[in-house]
């Protein structure tokens, strides 16, 4: 992990040497672990002998251990300004983490100036994994952290990205599928979505889901496609799905964000919900139960993706295989838009 | 700063004893700063003599400087899951820390578990400074940083907070004071609040504000006090200011979440806003602009925030003055709903 020392500062392999017992047995010792008190006592001699450091600091940057984890928001903007869900993961993850006596870290990824100084930050032993959410294939951190091989989950996975990093998340695609179906049983007929975000899996799964449930019915003209799970695009989005088809009957919107301002503008084009055209989200963020009236939407279960995330962190720091995926639960809930 | 040394590692202090000249000089080699050669002939011969280890961790913890800025959030439940602001301050901070290379970690604290270990990590040399959101004066952590005198900056100031420490916000009383007297210029007569988080400065102050622009015609009866600027105590308040007083006519709810609450509450009684109610909010958030009507409110300048506060951290960490408190302008935002 670390290269060609320069300088005669005494290290575990040391203190190892001299006890003659192993280098996780120091650790034990200095992790404050169970060994033999024969054990114990050389290697309190020993470090005394090769004068090791052993406070604190000194002993994490000797086993490169910080009990730190980061957390990565690799989109600012959407996540913290739009996201209702990041909150929630957050504390999920920190929940988690804190019990097992790790400090979180958020680190904020917003221009390659970041990136440069955060990928740093990573490979610089100040933590000794992390959490990234939102990532895509792309991203330079994301190339390092394979590279590096730090212990990493994320939450929501890029579509090609490396095997051997796991994630956990929901599945976009069934859940997209069973919420358009609703729409379907309920009488729709000309359905369209406003699909969102679709350079990450999450948008990208979404539409998937959409396209297997219409089948035969799907019509690429009854998808308008924008940027970012917002309000604001959820708005035009509506608007220009309503330019091209004045008799559609239902709306899939890839977020409650979405969909909220698609209800917006519908309420402009003096469309009744549901009673003239059914509207459904993605999320059961804070804007579910908002609206009037309150949306029909699949639920994410935030914070415990952010408990399975920390846990699988946790367990990669400690040498433990971990599931590759895992994919939670995350159920239609029906209310009033449809 | 740090507690009686119990090995031989060489220090800064060994190095500059062996070269014949300060700490602050031989800083100044270890981090790139101008020296005259002499001085840099002999603090790299006395560098090797003493068998000082320069690499950047452990001349980091010499000097006691991570090139890490702490973010806290001290209210993660309200802050991460309910504010508006929270995301746009953190992105103000993290744009000024980035161009100043420093990593900004946001720290969590959620639990008496959390509070003590973030104590130990900025205690622990892992930052140079801290950005504290939501402080209030009896969190251990107000305590702790005034006790290690580690630079920082609040956002917002606890009522009777150490002199010591700066704080940059808005004045949430004059605004306050301002959004209340719109209300009596346009003619409303029974004008109620809804106060919010009194045992925060910003709430205390919003209605101080209140009830100085209220003067004699100040009802105690027409304040509904409810512990979060959340939502769903925005309808609560506002149900039970209607219980109170039927002929309301205005209404100061503490921040445009509980705005929208307390409109949805309206509608329910079947109160027009503006026709029979006038209702203003606080912070000009996503939310403003998004209830049918769109709130008249006090905007804050969350960036700016973020941003002022990066500053004094940066400024107290390399030793220079700052401003003991900043109030940046926060003007009243007329809309529709009164």
């Amino acid at each position: 992990m670390t290269g060609p020392r320069k300088a005669r500062r005494a290290t575990v392999h040391d203190v190892a040497a001299a006890a003659g017992v192993s280098r996780g047995t120091v650790n034990r010792v200095l992790n404050g672990g169970y060994v033999s008190s024969d054990a114990r006592t050389a290697i309190e001699a020993a470090i005394a002998q090769v004068g090791y450091v052993p406070n604190r600091a000194a002993s994490q940057l000797a086993r490169q251990r910080s009990q730190a984890v980061g957390f990565l928001a690799l989109e600012p903007h959407s996540l913290l300004l739009e996201d209702p869900n990041i909150g929630a993961i957050m504390l999920g993850a920190n929940a988690v983490l804190s019990l097992a006596d790790h400090q979180m870290v958020s680190l904020v990824i917003d221009s390659d100036r970041d990136m440069q100084r955060v990928g740093r930050y990573l490979s610089g032993g100040f933590v000794d994994g992390a959490i990234i959410v939102s990532a895509r294939s792309h991203d330079p951190i994301t190339r390092l952290i394979a590279e590096i091989r730090l212990p990493a989950t994320f939450v929501g996975h890029p579509p090609d990205l490396d095997r051997s990093i796991p994630f956990v998340g929901i599945d976009n695609t069934g859940s997209a599928r069973a919420v358009t179906q609703r729409l379907l049983d309920t009488g729709r007929k000309r359905i369209g979505m406003i699909a969102a975000a679709l350079d990450r899996d999450s948008g990208a799964d979404r539409l998937t889901g959409f396209k297997q449930a219409m089948g035969d019915r799907f019509d690429p003209q009854l998808v308008a496609d924008v940027p970012l799970y917002d309000y604001t695009y959820g708005v035009k989005g509506m608007r220009a799905l309503l330019d091209r088809e004045p008799l559609l009957d239902g709306v899939f919107a890839a977020s409650d964000a979405v969909a909220a301002g698609a209800l917006e503008a519908l309420r402009e084009a003096g469309r009744r919900v549901p009673e003239d055209v059914g509207l459904v989200g993605f999320d059961d963020s804070s804007w579910a139960q908002r609206t009037q009236p309150a949306l029909s939407t699949v639920h994410q279960p935030a914070r415990e993706i952010g408990r399975h995330a920390a846990e699988s962190v946790l367990r990669q720091i400690a040498g433990h295989p971990v599931e590759p995926s895992v994919l939670l639960d995350s159920p239609v809930v029906w209310r009033q838009s449809a």
